[in-house]
């Protein structure tokens, strides 16, 4: 076997040699050196995300790569790094884009929870062991503070924190489990993190246990991403890859570590001193993160193995905090409605309020929640990757170069791109707002057509006329034209955009029925997660995403699921609430209801301009 | 530096080759390679337990070797393994009572306990997964079994189980707490292991925990013993040596495993059925089971960590059982007055006894308790390793070859040695013998003088009187006179015994003191231990050991200590007993009391044939 030298130059200049052997594929060399691609689709030649340039000698284009990339790509020596396989020795240059920082939403609102969070501090003096008081001290220890057995690491630490702090400790607990004895007085220092692990990205912030106050909020994009961009890819690559279980929690806890590592330093912290975190992330990411099997969520009935509350131990997971501190898992509700759910129901005050209201987190998996008078209705609706800018032609992320906005001002186009920089591609929130535009030009019909050039009504103005071109693909709308990679949107992208506003309209439709509700009956459609900051209301009400016409109803609560993490993590009172609502709240599952199917068919329409697919 | 070839010979006939460095000593060399030398001393060159015999380059010997090794020995290439340090390559000879297996007691008198041990089995059958009821497994199983949070190692088994038991488990618990989900019905396999850890030997039972039956017993030499004899070398060991503590730790592990396997194969029993344990042992080396630092026993005011019960998971311990497998830690009641007494108060049933009783357990150290209408007293007294054989001339433990009895039959002297073979030592049992026969023909007065030849009144037998000899370690008395190692016994020898049997007795004085009890108010005095079962009640009384004249009031109860350690792992009444009796004992330290030295300076003495110390 021969063995190839390759060599990968990162964005920022740095390069890093490894040795492979001939025949595996760039994507597999760039693994074994440590180095991840962004690959979406988990390396099954879809998505065209892991796009390099390459110098030096490979296997020729493999006909995903044929069909996926331009000539004009393929003569500037760019290749799948999934699919192109090594021949010689080789230098690969990897694009910013899979590399660069995401923009990831970490502002969410404040909502003022009184701080009950379990986690305390007590300073202890203790009476000195003589000969008429030969306790040992344990039980000395015991008798100033009440606790249930403590670890053997605690224990075992007992003996040197009283000598060293001179028969004055610190101990630290969760409830009556104590977490640590320190020497002295260091009862000022109590901190606890919370997570929210999305599919994505995962969001920490820090807080100070004692007032509840949040010292530093910090994001990364979920390790686990490089083996697959949704739940699914998860799954089955936990399931068919040996180790793979284990290989996803480890990339998520390595997420976890680069975020706390960051907090810590951010807010001056030592990693002893954090003694909580709580936890929440889809029913998916929740069995990841505890290295828990996965693959009963893959097939029907999609069972999790657990729904309930858990608490766990950091040491137990390699998390780079006190390792006696207690992780707190949120409950999930179903396989597909999880802990990140009850969070956004928490923050939001679902179990709460009177008024119907209807609660949206819209990514690849639409998590839909109903509530009217403390009754909760909850379902999970496959919208597919289009808000997340996949399965679109010129797709991307929420990163710098991505069109995130549109308008038409005088007849002319307008696009809002991230960082200002030139246009790299389309982000769902771009897509929502492009689509909303052409609707209401008459570029696309209520049926989702894109009428060709020669079918353009006459109102139609000159700067969009010229874009509309019947390409190779179908008429296709072209949004900018430099260079050999025109960012285009396509007659194909304007249906994944249907099936997956469908989805949404659709399942919240359901979970209305069920509750007994009308569109008008509803006092609030709430918006959680980034893609509901950063999406128009006025295109979402234009493309019939929500059963709703009125943009003041729609709320954007932002990262609602983080900050439901937070009030959890701050709160036994939240915590029971959650344990209450993830239990009572009526789980419905879409998959086989026909129901579902009609109302979906129904709402992959357009409403016309103006107007409304429920005619409100 | 030089390294030299050192190749040792065990008693079984293998050979081990070591490659050490000159100038280390033929004990540390023998640890490098594995190898134990029974060391009691610790090598502090003061046991002589280490002898070996050598052929090969060797330093000349020291001072501490010139004094403990006759000139004969040195001629046959004996040398002290803790003392001898290399010089070139070696042959060393390890003596068979080195690794021989020693004469330990694991009989002991059967209590019925009723079993209620608090681990259970139980077969589950779980309603299937719909797409009506989409409950996570744990869900499933919860709904079936009250449990409290069961640990990650079982969620992570939770679907592979359910899915090969096509739906049948059986849980495993103790009380709340899951200890295994297996597939299919197996409530038949419930077993747990009762353990006695002393300073010298390791007892362990199988029990069938549906029945409370004992299906097999084993016994090892506990592994520390080549770390030091008693508990003071190991607190010196575990506090001195850097990772001491956790080489202690180590030992008794490998110890218990050896145990462990022995049981496991006899009853033809799985590792993973055996889901509890219970430990008994002195304070220290409950301690160092756990690796929590003795230290504090080792100085005034002899304070341990813990007293309390405990539970600990036997993986945490690396016991090779199941894993998750409880090990229930019995309490201690003092710094020196450890779990072990607390197993004896169970096994006799100290704590229920309307009538007043002593409880003695003789070894290195004598724990005492006095029992008087449910009221409880206790303490600990150095006794010295006398009864143990240890710190006597000819001194040896119970193994072949041991003096372990004597009589006087028509004027000759007649020994009686463990496995008939020649006599090379005395053992504890031994040394009481021969001591009473002494006082009994004259030859050691009331003081503990041993006459001299000529002192000898006429009645003493011509056998015995040919044995007193005046030599210049004093006088002695020969027992064996065959080869140059004659078995003999000094003055010194007897010196020992009164330090060691005094302070037993003032002991048992103090706390029948505080307890208000007098000689004659004595229903029993109980026997706990190897040495109850093996001394002559006859010669116990003869020398005084105990404050009472009549033999039927003695009672040997065995291994009283394992069996405590049985019963308590079979009932949690029995556990919430012993929990009781550790906290409400009133321990009465010796150390520092002026009576204390009253009575043990009386007590030295031997009673007057036929007569006793407090002359009832």
């Amino acid at each position: 076997m021969n063995h190839c030298q390759v060599s990968f130059v990162l964005p920022e200049g740095r390069v890093v040699e490894t040795r492979s052997a001939s025949g595996i594929t760039i994507l597999e060399a760039a693994r074994a050196g440590g180095l991840e691609i962004q690959a979406t689709c988990a390396g099954r030649g879809r998505c065209g995300h892991c796009r390099v340039q390459v110098e030096g000698k490979l296997a020729p284009p493999s006909p995903v790569e044929q069909r996926i990339l331009t000539p004009g790509e393929r003569a500037r020596g760019i290749r799948l790094a999934c699919q192109a396989r090594l021949e010689g020795d080789l230098k690969v240059i990897l694009p910013k884009v899979a590399a660069g920082p995401a923009k990831i939403l970490t502002a969410g609102t404040a909502a003022a929870v009184p701080v009950d969070s379990g986690f305390t501090k007590k300073v202890v003096i203790l009476d000195p062991a003589t000969l008429e008081d030969v306790r040992g001290d344990y039980e000395r220890l015991r008798a100033k503070v009440e606790m249930s057995q403590p670890p053997l690491a605690i224990l075992r630490q007992l003996a040197a924190a009283f000598r060293q702090g001179e028969g004055k400790v610190t101990v630290a607990s969760f409830k009556d489990q104590v977490l640590s004895v320190e020497p002295g007085d260091v009862s000022g220092e109590l901190y606890g993190m919370a997570f929210d692990i999305g599919t994505t990205t995962v969001v920490g912030s820090l807080l100070d246990l004692r007032t509840g106050r949040e010292l530093a909020v910090s994001a990364a994009r979920n390790g686990q991403a490089v083996h697959g961009a949704d739940v699914i890819a998860r799954i089955q690559f936990a399931q068919t890859v040996p180790k793979g279980l284990q290989e996803m929690q480890k990339k998520v806890i390595q997420t976890l570590n680069t975020i706390i590592a960051d907090l810590l330093q951010e807010a001056n912290v030592k990693p002893e001193s954090v003694y909580g975190l709580s936890v929440v992330g889809n029913t998916c990411m929740q069995h990841l993160l505890l290295a828990i099997d996965p693959s009963p969520l893959g097939t029907s009935p999609y069972v999790p193995v657990f729904q309930s509350p858990l608490v766990v131990e950091a040491g137990e997971l390699g998390l780079q905090v006190n390792p006696q501190a207690k992780v707190l898992v949120l409950p999930n509700i179903a396989g597909f409605v999880g802990a990140d759910t009850v969070a956004v129901i928490m923050a939001a005050g679902l179990d709460q309020v009177k008024e119907p209201v209807v609660a949206v987190d819209i990514g690849t998996n639409g998590e839909i929640v109903v509530a009217r008078d403390g009754q909760l209705w909850a379902c999970s609706t496959a919208a597919g990757p289009a808000f997340e800018g996949a399965q679109i032609t010129c797709g991307m992320g929420g990163t710098a170069g991505a069109i995130e906005g549109a308008d038409v001002i005088d007849g002319e186009l307008k696009l809002q791109v991230i960082d200002g920089e030139p246009a790299r591609g389309i982000c769902g929130s771009g897509l929502i707002d492009l689509i909303a535009v052409l609707l209401e030009a008459g570029i696309i019909d209520e049926t989702g057509r894109m009428l060709s050039p020669d079918e353009l009504p006459d109102e139609v103005p000159a700067d969009l006329r010229r874009r509309v071109v019947a390409g190779e693909r179908g008429v296709e709308f072209i949004l900018t034209e430099d260079g050999e990679n025109p960012v285009v949107l396509t007659q194909g992208d304007v249906r994944e955009l249907q099936l997956a506003k469908g989805a949404i309209y659709a399942g919240i439709k359901i979970l209305m029925n069920e509750a007994g509700l009308a569109p008008q009956d509803l006092s609030q459609v709430i918006l959680a997660g980034a893609f509901g900051n950063y999406v128009r209301k006025e295109s979402a009400i234009a493309i019939g995403l929500l059963p709703i016409a009125e943009k003041d109803k729609i709320v954007s609560v932002g990262n609602a699921a983080r900050m439901g993490a937070r009030m959890a993590l701050l709160s036994q009172e939240v915590r029971d609430r959650a344990l209450r609502a993830a239990a009572a709240a009526q789980y419905v599952e879409l998959s086989g209801r026909l129901d579902f199917q009609m109302e979906f068919a129904d709402a992959m329409l357009f409403p016309r301009p103006g107007g409304h697919l429920d005619k409100i």
